[in-house]
């Protein structure tokens, strides 16, 4: 890497590299702006410093003056020099930029060998090949225009499909006018609590146990969290009159993480409420299609599509990096609710959505569903009967449906923090039932330890090494 | 379609039509759920209304004691039925839902024959093959773990891509760690005012002109927007000081809607301000790879990396309905930037934005951005020719960059609105000026009527015919 000296008649001794500019393929003129902008931005060229005429500078260079002209023409227009009329081109006065550094993000603790955490399916399952060949055909067939800024709600196609898809499979009442396509829970929730927000609304009920996020969540959309008690009949929806919430946010076909599917008293109680107070039930329906003993429960949302506003997403059933997610509303809440998605990001990505259409039309999700729902049944069984086996002093609960189970220990033996702590040196991510409590909801009672247990997260090869670790932890 | 009359000891008559379930591929049990459901719901079978014994229904239907009994326990689970003790299974008490009916959303207006709005790229322009041919190797070599849940800022493998292509395209400073991935402009920006809201920040200035939604997007994130005057040499960023101002949004390379490129006597006056001040320039870099005459203008975030975060996007170069945006961070930002990305969707999808890594990496980018470069061009030109020999009182600006351009006619002919209104006769949609002025800025002086013209809308095969009609109307 040579470097040329240039006679600098202003007496600073400039120092050009082009050669790195030219290496990366750059013309002369841009390598030149680039050993300038390097010698300005790292002090070598101190503000103030007049640079030479281009004329030398193009003789010391041996390349044209116009190139220079041009570069130092560029970088004036950058702000990296000043031309002053009469004394030639100076170096811009400007305090030295900090350097570029990278920041002290907190890093991801290390993936554990044996990965419980709940929440996600097994990514093995993805249908790669049917999924680029619903995307090669979903491209194919749109018109140009489907490319560009879309309906805030989301393609039609998409919406199409989901309302039938919806009706099918989870008894959900909604035609594709009702439907906003958006990126999952997390924003759904959060166009739901800003809306209600701008009518004056304050406070949101969450469950007593849920997502670690639901309560920021609810938060960042401006309202308040209260929780609603939880029993082995679900949310205490009975309990929704006294607290003056607006809105109260429940998982009726599964609870996370207690599993439990709300009981009929329950549901009726939250429509009930909804409809005595104005206030809207947010039916958050995570993992609605993966139930294993019996059919799924029905939306709670058919039994008043009016009250309730249900979410669904693509992130248990197919992947959660798609960011798909879907909203049917309430016919007042469409209007409102689209003008926040509009303000949130315009619409969701159009690619992914005519994708998840063609995918659903063509059959591809219903057999897909299909494979899962096996998939997780064996994985399930596996892991009852070997804790019926070896741990056999363990509850297991929620099983029913979902993703996730809760191991329900004996009193008296390790803490739920202890657990966690060996967990670690067992190479195991478990998480605790305490870790799902909404910090809303102040401290819980004593009660013995319990673990979310994820059984869609481990790999394929890693499953029965997992199913090993765990019960060893619970025989600890 | 025939229907079963069933026999009802309760006195209720009921008419269960099972053909249309079994037609729609349901099982007998699922046909006859579905039956039910549809009577409670359009108040066939009324709240109270007892049913008949399950032994009863199965004789009247033919079919098995199970499959009634079954049916009845999921309608009860899912809040339609009640059971009661001793006096058999009812009809759920519950006040009838409303009819789910299309709510009158404002429909957009028809499409407009000749479309130049402006901020949109031509979407035939779109490269298809290429962009599918990099989502299958994209896929092909992401790792499951690519699908799950993400680091909220986004893939590495599209923060290193877009590292070094922001350094060699845009000559921004930026190193991977200090991009969080978004879906655009819109979705920057607010996370960009919500991370200053926290931080105690109430106000941002935006430019007089702009995007028509900007002052929403500042105000949705929490803050009070003011306004920058603009001039021949952009906006009046010397005027940031007594603003009081935490935030100020430009659009330095290429303003919209004027087309100014920011003088660098006003690129050194942002960051100066930002420097004294404490406070943030926000670079909207939303065409910056599109520039006919000259090079492209170097990002201003280079002059100070820890002063100016920089946003850009694939809405111009590529397509909006991608929705990938970025933004490039001072580095006491990306913290608490990324944290509100992950309150408002987790992160970006995964594979838009491995494909569009793949498509960067392996110059798909480069060579698309090249063509349009060629495309716009030779509309731009097209266009400037015309009006000059068809159209010559009009004078036209901005047209060294991006897709649009400035149309100012001389006063005392038709006026804005009468223009607007002339267009819609002939089939031409056209954006006025004053339509892009910010409503915090007041009420415009008295000037002469301009028209702001997106020339990248048109499809190829109609643009010849629209600027005919562009001329048509600036010569009435």
């Amino acid at each position: 890497m040579d470097s040329w000296p240039a006679g600098t008649p202003s007496g600073a001794d400039l120092h050009l590299d082009l050669t790195t500019g030219r290496a990366r393929g750059l013309g002369l003129r841009a390598a030149l702006e680039d050993a300038l902008r390097g010698s300005v931005r790292d002090g070598r060229l101190a503000p103030g410093t007049r640079l030479p005429p281009s004329r030398s500078l193009a003789a010391d260079l041996g390349i044209a003056r116009n190139t220079v002209a041009e570069a130092y023409a560029q970088l004036t227009a950058e702000g990296w020099l000043t031309a002053r009329q009469g004394s030639g081109t100076v170096v811009a006065e400007r305090g030295a930029p900090a350097p570029v550094a990278t920041p002290g993000l907190p890093q991801r603790a290390p993936a554990a060998r044996y990965d419980f955490t709940p929440g996600r399916p097994d990514l093995g399952l993805f249908p790669r090949t049917a999924w680029l060949a619903a995307a090669r055909r979903a491209l194919a067939a749109a018109p140009n225009e489907a490319l560009g800024y879309s309906d805030p709600r989301g393609r039609i196609e998409l919406r199409r499909a989901l309302a039938d898809y919806l009706a099918r499979v989870r008894g959900v009442r909604t035609d594709p006018e009702r439907i906003v396509v958006c990126t999952g829970y997390t924003q759904a929730v959060g166009l739901l609590c800003r809306t209600l927000h701008e009518r004056g609304v304050r406070r949101a009920a969450i469950e007593e146990y849920g997502l670690p996020q639901q309560q920021h969540l609810v938060e960042t959309g401006g309202l308040t969290a209260v929780t609603l008690p939880l029993d082995a009949s679900g949310a205490r929806t009975d309990l929704l009159g006294p607290t003056g919430v607006g809105l109260v946010t429940l998982t009726p076909a599964h609870q996370f993480p207690t599993g439990v599917a709300l009981h009929p008293a329950r549901r009726a109680a939250a429509v009930e409420w909804a409809r005595q107070s104005g206030g809207l039930v947010v039916e958050d329906d995570y993992d609605g299609e993966l139930r294993y003993d019996r059919q799924p429960v029905g939306a709670l949302q058919a039994l008043d599509p009016e009250l309730v506003a249900y979410v669904g997403t693509a992130s248990k059933s197919l992947a959660p990096g798609l960011r798909l997610g879907w909203l049917v509303l309430p016919a007042e809440l469409v209007e409102p609710v689209t003008r926040q998605k509009y303000l949130a990001d315009g619409h969701s990505g159009v690619f992914e959505q005519l994708t998840m259409a063609e995918f659903i039309t063509s059959g591809g999700l219903d057999r897909h569903v299909r494979r899962c729902r096996q998939h997780y049944r064996r994985r399930r069984d596996l892991l009852l009967t070997t804790l019926a086996e070896r741990a056999p002093q363990v509850r297991v609960t929620g099983l029913a449906a979902g993703l996730h189970a809760v191991l329900q220990l004996p009193p008296g033996g390790l803490s739920e923090r202890e657990l966690l702590a060996q967990a670690g040196w067992l190479g195991l991510s478990v998480n605790a039932a305490s870790g799902c409590r909404a910090a809303a909801a102040g401290p819980a009672e004593e009660r013995p330890p319990a673990l979310v247990i994820g059984y869609g997260t481990p790999p394929e090869h890693a499953f029965a090494g997992a199913v090993d670790a765990l019960c060893r932890l619970l025989t600890l």
